[in-house]
């Protein structure tokens, strides 16, 4: 390890001088305590760290946007330097392997660089210039501009299984300071360490690219303690998280009872429904129960986009199932995220299997160890899935509920689910065509639906929606992957009869950015 | 009249049969009870009403832009037709003069053809193409493609200061239904007569256009008892509303609170700062008066952008101040929209009296009538302003708030004001230059900031926004005029390796629908 780790918070460019531990890294299985021990931010400290995030905010949400894209890649410079330390460190504390810390490393820097660009090119503000019509009856009309502009400072929480991609210069992160807004990132106790290596490649990076005091602050303490004392602050205008369906709606609780109540973009359940057809089985079933066990056991299922609700024909599939069944059990336990996360899964998939009419169709024939998961599927009729509320839950790691009925009951049930990150279906085009009102429930559930493939491996891009209705997101109208992950973090400003000098550059008379405009 | 009032609510292509009266319409001023009573929607006729919306989403939301365009476009007809039903009886129930009703009503159907206009362009939706890499390294992009699509039924409150482009069909309806979700009308109580003729044009245009029933449903009860059994159903995916910051933030409790919390978009609450410098009042302090009073009583000061709040030199404007005075003492007291309304403004403006501080510095010379509400102009210093709250509150009326300071304490004042719709700065350009700071100020408190003019009479346009932070609106991300109200009621769903003749026209691969889109 090259960062020395001291087990403090960030204050704008300050370190933390708090001496009230909240916990240390623990290694996942082994229990091993890692040091260092990891110190409260002190209430003074979350005080001015929220100060300085409010006295940045006009400076740096004026910035041209080139400028903030320099921060962002010096940011992702910063993080590969370090990437070294995040890979020891981030096995250590979460039990992920090095190939995926890597990669997800990579997905960070990747993202940071993304929104570098998006910020070059500059069109994304949505200008839109409707200039005067001084000789309009029966009324003139004057010059109207407007452009979205920042929120103001944004709190940010770590999320546990992504402890990089959404965590201190995650997604969040770099598209709420894309957008202009100075960011508290509040850690996370499953990677304090790593939160801190990221931390300090931040700072370095808004040191060298002369960004103004408090546009960054990493606060320990945890969600409860710290995070409440955040997300009630006034100067914060907006948060963004990623979790547990309690810990999102803490939070929306938390924000709703404010004076100023503020928009919170939580990502929290989904089961991300999977309707596989009897075409799609007559295509091979071995090789798509193949296909959905990679899926399903991917990262030890700890994905937000873990395939864990499957409809499936009543009248067929049996050998999808018996592929299934020998996948399954011929599946190793993997270590878990931390043990929160193990007695959770432990808890929900022995909860599924004592519903009425939930059968256990596998378990991994292996004994899962200290801090494992083991894959599990269990099998429920169509009927018996209607009256339970409960098997809408998210089982969150490596097991899956499949639900056999006939395509029309599956149709119907769908408007009856929750909302949903994802909706997947398998079947023939001729399918497709002649299913428009499945397709069509599916797309009013979820907020990325699939063709022929599997939620998992979520695709960085303009287009990619990482959102839906409630629970899977708390506000459907957003996503939190991808480029339009910006436009959580703005609201639209205009200008009214401002001279030409006075206006953003977005907005000048002779477009001096060259972006794309909505002129009249 | 050649429009039958019923005093029943529209259930979809029904009427309601309920029995039990919810008020008839009051004559401001004179009191007069105007028939027909207004019956109650019953419970059952408000399930009825969210079942059919709800049972209508999946059809209307796809049908063609260009569809739903014809059916906004068969309203604004169809409310032309109506135009002379709605000034004999919008006089009778508002007060509002002949040539207002005859502006609101063009203003309505404009709103309605305005989205027309953005359905048949059709780029509105932000689609986004990113193809399919199959040879990427280390793994292939799968196709993804984005847009917008509609949340679900919309429940649109009425406003009480705007009978026509903020009630039936207007702007959140308007919104809402090019968005392509049903819409739930709930009848404000101070216009019901007007209601009922615009619903039936509402509905005489679903009808001739081939709408779904549902897809418009109009209902008499109030918001108390009709409206929060509305906000509260399952079926309702968004909230509209244009009122007191009591009733929004009584709807944003019962959003938060449901067991799936949905977005609330209720315009409030704003005082709408107005900042004069000395530059400004050089250029002529009387002229500035005249244009200030007109915009102070425009509609007897029932806008929400009313100017409420004007911040003056403490050395200069005394010229400003004397010919206000005589504005004020020589304005006629104007009929109030309501009783309500009425009492609340008497009540407010005697608080505003009461404060320490405050000076009355002028009153209309001529006795307010039953109904009326008179002109006043209160002062203050900068630094009495700040001890006091309430003197941020809104005088819902003819009303406003001299205060007096040096400009580096406005300056500094800026930042503690809660959220507007509007910001104003008279200056020169010299002024503007020179005080960023200051327009920074304004422009993070406010959705739309103004130069030499005030803010009331608000453009229809791309470009306008009409909301701002909290308590402006419930939600400063979004505006209720002008055509980026839809995004409103919309949220991103993507497309994951769908053939292209299941996609969506906007996102096909040879673009039918020749819109802009974002493609990579």
């Amino acid at each position: 390890m090259t960062t020395q780790l001291l087990g403090t918070s960030f204050i704008g460019f300050s370190r933390s001088t708090g001496t009230e531990t909240c916990g240390n890294g623990i290694q996942p299985g082994t229990g091993t305590v890692l040091e260092p021990a990891y110190m409260c931010a002190t209430p003074d400290e979350v005080e001015r760290a929220l100060a300085l995030a409010s006295a940045a905010f006009p400076a740096y949400s004026n910035l041209p946007g080139k400028t903030r894209a320099e921060f962002l890649r010096a940011i992702a410079t910063e993080i590969e330097v370090s990437v070294d330390d995040i890979v020891e460190r981030g096995q250590l504390e979460t039990a992920l392997p090095e190939p995926r810390l890597r990669g997800e490393t990579g997905r960070t820097t990747g993202q940071l660089r993304m929104f570098a660009a998006l910020l070059d090119e500059g069109s994304w503000v949505d200008a839109r210039v409707d200039r005067a019509q001084p000789d309009r009856a029966p009324l003139p009309k004057a010059d109207h501009r407007s452009m979205l502009r920042p929120v103001g400072p944004v709190a940010v929480f770590c999320a546990s299984n992504f402890p990089l991609a959404f965590s201190v210069a995650g997604g969040d992160t770099a598209s709420a300071l894309a957008a202009g807004c100075p960011v508290v990132v509040v850690a996370h106790s499953s990677h304090p360490g790593v939160a801190e290596i990221v931390g300090a490649a931040v700072i370095r990076a808004a040191k060298a690219t002369g960004m103004p005091e408090g546009v960054f602050s990493l606060l320990y303490g945890g969600g409860r303690k710290v995070g409440q004392a955040v997300v009630k602050h006034p100067a914060i205008q907006a948060v963004g998280f990623t979790g547990s369906r309690g810990g999102g709606t803490a939070l929306m609780d938390t924000a709703a009872k404010r004076p100023q109540p503020i928009p919170v973009y939580a990502e929290m359940s989904s089961v991300n429904p999977v309707v596989i057809t009897s075409g799609a089985l007559a295509r091979g079933e071995e090789a798509l129960a193949e296909a959905f066990f990679g899926s399903l056991t991917l990262g030890v299922g700890q994905f937000c986009t873990n395939p864990g609700l499957v409809f499936l024909p009543e009248d067929a599939g049996d050998a999808f199932l018996a592929k299934l069944k020998i996948l399954v059990e011929a599946g190793t336990p993997g270590m878990m995220l931390n043990s929160g996360i193990c007695k959770a899964f432990a808890d929900s998939t022995a909860a599924f299997a004592a519903v009425d009419g939930v059968e256990t169709l596998a378990r991994s024939a292996t004994e899962a160890g200290p801090g494992q998961g083991a894959p599990s599927v269990f099998t429920v009729s169509l009927a018996d899935f209607l009256k339970s509320e409960e098997l809408q839950g998210e089982m969150f790691g490596p097991a899956t509920l499949i639900v056999r009925g006939s395509l029309a009951d599956i149709e119907a049930a769908i408007p009856k689910l929750e909302g949903q990150l994802t909706a997947s279906i398998h079947a023939t085009e001729e399918e497709l065509a002649s299913n428009s009102g499945l397709i069509t429930a599916l797309q009013n559930r979820a907020g990325r639906i699939i063709f022929n493939g599997f939620p998992t491996g979520v695709e960085v891009c303009n287009s990619i929606v990482h959102g839906g209705p409630f629970p899977a997101t708390s506000d459907g109208r957003s996503t939190s992957v991808g480029t339009q992950a910006i436009f959580r973090f703005t609201r639209p400003v205009a200008w009214q009869s401002f001279p030409d000098s006075a206006l953003p550059a977005e907005l000048q008379d002779a477009n001096p950015l060259g972006i794309k405009r909505m002129e009249s």
